[in-house]
């Protein structure tokens, strides 16, 4: 059989952190690579707990579920999303097979092949994958630590007339920064007067260190849900476990329900054994309180390599301290280029993701993107010392 | 905000079950309508066993999981399907949001808006829904209780030029109807010879009844998954249970690496809790003993409603017995449309799904689809008097 794939799959560019994954297999390898949440504080018996009530409550638990999402559990996080000065009811609402379904969703209902879409410099490479796949124009818009360039974002948009701005504005993938106010505010107005619909992804959010000022999201700057030109979507893989693969977005109740129908069509609901965990953990567990110690963590550890990175003092080598999330984005020297670094750094033993792969147009070669969450204290010095040896490698090189 | 829509969603017509479900929402009915399994038959205790073992496993249990599915889930179904004389490696096997995510995977990644897909006639709706989704024009086939009917297939192939052609052989939805062994090899010989992938969707091939041969799949005909023109779906959403949302494709590697890359995109992978629990459930459960037990009582449900179906004996309907499967489908008289039966039903406390959207081209109005999985004796017999009430008034009319 002569197989004769869709165009889908043209220019759809193979995942960084699976091929490095791939090189990694087998190996004794130190992985700064992927954005894996720390194993340790994965709070198993408190899910345990929680999916033996979801078990109490009887066979109909197991039956199939509305696609919109478990009723309960769309009410806990209105509420939940409430207490952070989102308001949204749960027509405004619908829970996704993590954040990554919601993007895909809302390409899938919003973009035609040819459609523009603005994106951050760098940014999340699975949303490029989802943007490529439906065939849409990928134009990056330029940025500083505050965020999106606002005079950039209104030439982009002057030039290229885009349907969807997709951006990450708190403890950014792969960037770690957080966009000011003025500059959400300036986003959020541009987008509105050119009628540019904002996917607001905020898988990170919670994950915010020492007094890091936080601001509002754009949505919830945007008002209310209906007619809001912002939809934001957001995960419990970060707070609770990637396991129970639950996300949700929020927006107009009229985007929701489009985004509905083709999840219908994707597949049908989300596990509901999941979605009904999580309602009784959300019910019965100090989430908040389970953030709190998530933050205590992972700041003690981003301050680990920042204190490594500075020891190490790799000439011409710069980064900027994350405020939240769980990476560092880090810039080597010009002209080295991290796709070459990377078979060095395995072979010391220590992983990355090369920053290319997070550009969807020229991309800075010579950035890297560390993960500092996965490694316990151990392993990140150890981890920093094969990548110092693979650096010092290619700089003797030079 | 003025949103403007993809064309994904032109002609993408709404879900007559789910419009069904909110007609007869807060209404004491019993519900013919839906696909839905008998929830006194649910292995809750199984999956409770289950999901603790997974717990037991440690915290890793709720990691990220690799995209392609939880190996030893892979490897457990490998096994089961060899029994059945299906053999794949786990590289020609990718897990899913339950089956459908597996027809929306494949038209994406084959099929491009325009092109042409083949169809039963009747066929399940919700994957008319993912061909309308991606702008396929879809052609339906004629066929019989043996099957497609070889000289259409034909017919329709050298007319169309078709990419893909879609059936669901064993316990058809919406027919209930069982391909002839004949007729799934002169199926095979005609589309292999054409060059057209063949989608073989088998969600009820555990579902037979008493005596009633089976068959192989089109997909075990077809030889080896290498280089096959068969992809193979199924799901363990009838035999296990929906809530845990799970389902698998089997096929040339090179189509499962496809499938997977864009898996990716659509949600990085499916529910890693619901793939460990049913790995130690096919590990620790009898899970072919639960089967020939779901088989018994849907067998007599079966039976039931064909009783019942005899006894009403209204003039001008008819119907075949299915020999396994979850339906009745049902002719009404000719004239008498089953979208104007269903308010009249609904009035009387019953409700079915009209057999129209089951048609991807000219439609029979006179048809109806009856489940009789999900409801026990005395709602067999309660529901089909009140369906009774509501044929004699539209005879009456006549």
């Amino acid at each position: 059989m002569n197989y004769q794939f869709s165009k889908s799959l043209d220019g759809f560019s193979s995942s960084a952190v699976r091929d490095i994954l791939k090189l990694t297999q087998g190996k004794s390898i130190i992985s700064f690579a992927g954005g894996l949440p720390a194993e340790e504080l994965f709070p198993i018996e408190a899910v345990r707990e929680a999916v033996n009530r979801v078990m109490d409550q009887g066979k109909g638990a197991l039956q199939y579920g509305l696609t919109e999402g478990y009723i309960p559990l769309r009410q806990s996080i209105a509420k939940w999303m409430g207490e952070k000065g989102i308001n949204v009811s749960i027509d405004e609402m619908l829970i996704t097979t993590g954040s990554q379904q919601a993007i895909d969703l809302l390409t899938r209902i919003y973009i035609d092949p040819g459609d523009v879409i603005l994106v951050e410099e760098p940014t999340y490479l699975a949303a490029i994958q989802v943007f490529q796949s439906r065939g849409a124009k990928i134009v990056s818009v330029r940025g500083d630590q505050d965020g999106l360039d606002p005079d950039d974002l209104k030439a982009k948009i002057k030039e290229h007339n885009p349907k969807l701005a997709y951006v990450i504005p708190t403890f950014s993938n792969p960037t770690g920064k957080v966009w000011s106010l003025e500059r959400r505010q300036s986003v959020l107005n541009i987008c509105q007067e050119a009628n540019v619909l904002i996917l607001e992804d905020d898988p990170y959010g919670e994950i915010k260190f020492g007094d890091t000022e936080t601001y509002p999201s754009i949505f919830a700057l945007s008002g209310k849900a209906e007619g809001s030109c912002v939809v934001y979507t957001s995960t419990f893989s970060k707070t609770v476990a990637p396991a129970l693969r639950t996300g949700w977005v929020v927006g107009d109740a009229d985007l929701i329900r489009n985004m509905t129908r083709m999840k219908q069509a994707a597949d049908l609901h989300s596990s509901t054994l999941d979605q009904q965990t999580l309602y009784q953990l959300m019910e019965h567990f100090d989430l908040n309180g389970h953030i709190r110690t998530i933050r205590a963590h992972y700041e003690s550890r981003m301050r680990i390599m920042a204190d490594l990175l500075k020891e190490k003092n790799w000439p011409g080598v710069t980064w900027v301290e994350p405020k939240g999330g769980m990476f560092f984005w880090v810039e080597l020297p010009e002209g080295m280029r991290a796709t070459d670094l990377l078979p060095k750094a395995v072979e010391q033993g220590v992983a990355f993701v090369p920053g290319s792969p997070f550009y969807a147009g020229d991309a800075k070669h010579n950035t890297m993107r560390l993960n500092y969450t996965h490694s316990d204290e151990e392993s990140l010095r150890e981890g920093m010392n094969r990548l110092d040896r693979a650096i010092q490698s290619m700089l003797a090189v030079k």
